[in-house]
């Protein structure tokens, strides 16, 4: 799978390509607390209590006594593909500035009382959401959601911290985009493969952006977003869900919502033609990015083909038992690295992304060819049972591994209620991926992977000019911040 | 040079693409009215009376009396280039709705006032402004002024009115774009040709964005854009400067400004590599389009390469003894047409553009490596004095020649005074383009028509399934409405 070479921005969606979802819980959540004090709460069969507070916040909770440890993540409904071009970028910026400082807090200091308490906190843009997350203490949880709540709805943008900021989120570009030949690829290959789609734009933003940026568009994005009834609070961990969802009462509850106008839908137009860039940055390897536009659950018009592209993904590439692994890595020596990848969960209509560099000796162009037959194989002849249930096994011990993390269980409720699918997706996935056959697989990869959809981006390496090259050791800073 | 080939939105553009400046006018401007009544009026050598209202509106008068007639043009520094990605083409259905009355005037009455009184009216959107213009008797100017200063403060937007019109317009963008196979590369051209510059949507918008556009993006925009301040009447023809300034004192000066944002500056970001993008539409003869980023006028650093670039599209196209028209067309005859074009007056970074059809038996890339061998040969060997002085002489010709037009020479005005660099750019250009050297004009093709910075989008002909075409004879409609 594509992993999170593409920086933290990437990263953070990266983790979710192959998401797989929590095995149904055996048996109904013991209740913490009597069932008559909690009209308003839901509880699946996966243990995930759910409500909804009186200004529309939602507050997901998902009980998990291995240790006595809490998560708590704030997600917003506002990213990178919420924004236009002129203001790329204001999203991340805007989740900097909430570190800031509030009416009650000074800046750094909500993260000074975290700290203190043993915690850990931080921050991180995606295409389609802002999250806020810390990891505490159970019996401290309190304090994440009084100070949570606080910024919320009383953040102060100040000119002085801005300027300071703004310099370090450009620092940020720099090392993690500009002098990232993959990266800085990768930008130019949505840029291309996306025309009036939000995906199109970088979630860092153009760095001619973040230069005109100004105070008043962080502030407007700020007041325009950031409302409770526009957030999503998921709690995971040693938390009795009763008492999350008093505090939640307590302290988010008094906000006023927003009236929020959900962003124009930008659905992209259709593709009509294969295209191409060359991409000439100063580098030692040469990089191939290939993308097929694909359906999402979100813009599917049939299900069963987003479970069948998830399940194409595994048998391409899950492993050194995968097909690229074996026949470019292994096989042919095409390739030193190959992935292919497919995020299920985008908010929009997305990609079908292969990336790879090639071996010393061979050139894009064969590691190109060697994809594209990998391509047509599957699309002539489905794939056996043992590789499906490969791909299947995979899939299963996922979601076994997976609870290992509540931060990752929390994420994933975040993640399919932010982008609009409902967190209740996440308890259907095993299921329907069982369910997916093999002619199914090889009739999406018919389907879909075809030169019409197809964006191919090349970098092309230059000569590294190592006097020009920036010191980016220096640069450091915290992950997503 | 590229004609209006694009359809009515390129067509207004393209008009400006070799656009030659009216010579100065032999000896001063005589005055028809006592100097001392009009202190803050200024005159040109070329016999342009400008003048700034109190409340910012620019007006600038040139008298041409040859023939009792007067044009009217108020522009608006507004356009496609400044919109967003979500309302792409709202600058366009906002010029429809400024039809459609006021508190004061029914839909359509305005238009009928004129015709009553023998007059013709319309409208134009471009990338970089929006202009209402009419052309009436000298005598009968004054209502369309009146009218004009109503408009731009008291448009009444109503949602019955907006219903029909957006139908209008997506009819228009069918029958324009979506039906015209090389319009629809042009579009998608342009797409892949600029990233975060606004230059890579199209000016009509999005088929997408016109489903999802709602009054409130119109009246919004209509709020953010038309107000005196951002606006310049511009009127030639047989009347007296004195009266068009008392008369535009009388009717636009009780108008408020408003406080207008510049928009965000978007400057294309640098491309590393050349674009190839392939548009498959059904369609009878394969098309080719090719762009090379150049600088403008308003991004130059150094002014001679503009006009220098000026000449070059003059050496390559400019009529049938051009280059492109001698070695492709009647030469090898590789091609049936081909033409390039620059615009200089753009806002923004722009394209050196070549564009052409294949003759039967040539395949498209034939006339591309035919266009390069052209390139080629004028970035080693400057072009011969002969050929300097035939450009040059056309651009005389032509400054003459379009006096005939005070249509053409308001356009003129208006144009350089709405992108930002002012009327008085006009009277340069003649000087400025004898001026260029053959030397000059070799250096600017070898500076910028470079690989790295080339687009090329290819129309793949499809067949054309004549069941599925639309009956595109039926939609007729007025010139950019």
């Amino acid at each position: 799978m594509i992993s999170n070479k593409y920086g933290v921005f990437i990263a953070v969606t990266g983790l979710l390509l192959g998401l797989s979802a929590c095995q149904s819980n055996p048996g109904k959540t013991v209740y913490e607390s009597s069932p008559q004090t909690r009209p308003e709460m839901n509880v699946s069969d996966s243990g995930v209590h759910s409500f909804t507070l009186g200004n529309g916040m939602k507050v997901l909770v998902k009980p998990d006594h291995r240790s006595p440890v809490a998560v708590s993540q704030v997600w917003y409904k506002v990213g990178g593909s919420y924004e236009y071009a002129g203001v790329t970028g204001v999203s991340h910026a805007l989740e900097h500035m909430m570190f800031k400082g509030t009416e009650k807090l000074k800046p750094g200091e909500f993260s000074e009382i975290i700290a203190a308490n043993g915690g850990s906190e931080n921050a991180f843009t995606g295409k389609d959401y802002t999250a806020y997350f810390q990891r505490i203490a159970s019996d401290r949880l309190e304090l994440c959601l009084e100070n949570e709540a606080d910024r919320m709805r009383n953040l102060q943008l100040t000119e002085a911290e801005f300027k300071k900021e703004i310099e370090v989120i450009k620092e940020e570009r720099r090392s993690r985009t500009d002098d990232s030949p993959t990266s800085l690829t990768y930008e130019r290959f949505n840029a291309a493969a996306f025309i009036n789609s939000s995906y199109q734009q970088p979630i860092i933003g153009w760095m001619e952006d973040l230069d005109s940026m100004q105070l008043k568009d962080l502030s407007s994005w700020y007041q325009t977003w950031y409302a409770p009834n526009n957030a999503t609070l998921v709690v995971a961990g040693d938390v009795d869900p009763l008492q999350v969802y008093q505090w939640a009462k307590k302290y988010f509850g008094p906000l006023t919502p927003s009236k929020i106008e959900p962003p124009k839908p930008r659905r992209e137009v259709e593709q009509m033609g294969e295209r191409r860039i060359i991409v000439k940055v100063p580098a030692k390897v040469p990089y191939l990015l290939m993308g097929y536009k694909v359906p999402v659950l979100n813009t599917a018009k049939n299900e069963n083909d987003i479970y069948a592209l998830e399940v194409l993904a595994g048998v391409l590439d899950g492993g050194n038992s995968s097909r690229l692994s074996q026949q470019l890595v292994r096989g042919s020596e095409v390739a030193s690295s190959v992935s292919a990848g497919y995020d299920l969960y985008a908010r929009q209509q997305s990609l079908f992304l292969f990336d790879g560099t090639p071996r010393d000796g061979h050139s894009v162009k064969e590691l190109e060819t060697a994809i594209k037959k990998q391509i047509k194989i599957i699309q002539n002849k489905a794939p056996s049972k043992k590789e499906l249930d490969r791909v299947k096994a995979q899939v299963m011990a996922a979601s076994v591994y997976e609870k290992d993390s509540v931060f990752y269980q929390a994420m994933q409720l975040g993640t399919l209620e932010t982008v609009g699918l409902g967190w209740q997706k996440k308890d259907e996935y095993l299921q329907k991926v069982q369910q997916v056959t093999a002619e199914q697989v090889r009739l999406v990869a018919k389907k879909y992977l075809i030169n019409d959809g197809l964006t191919v981006a090349v970098l092309e390496p230059q000569p590294i000019n190592a006097a020009k090259r920036k010191a980016s050791a220096t640069t450091g800073g915290r992950h997503g911040r």
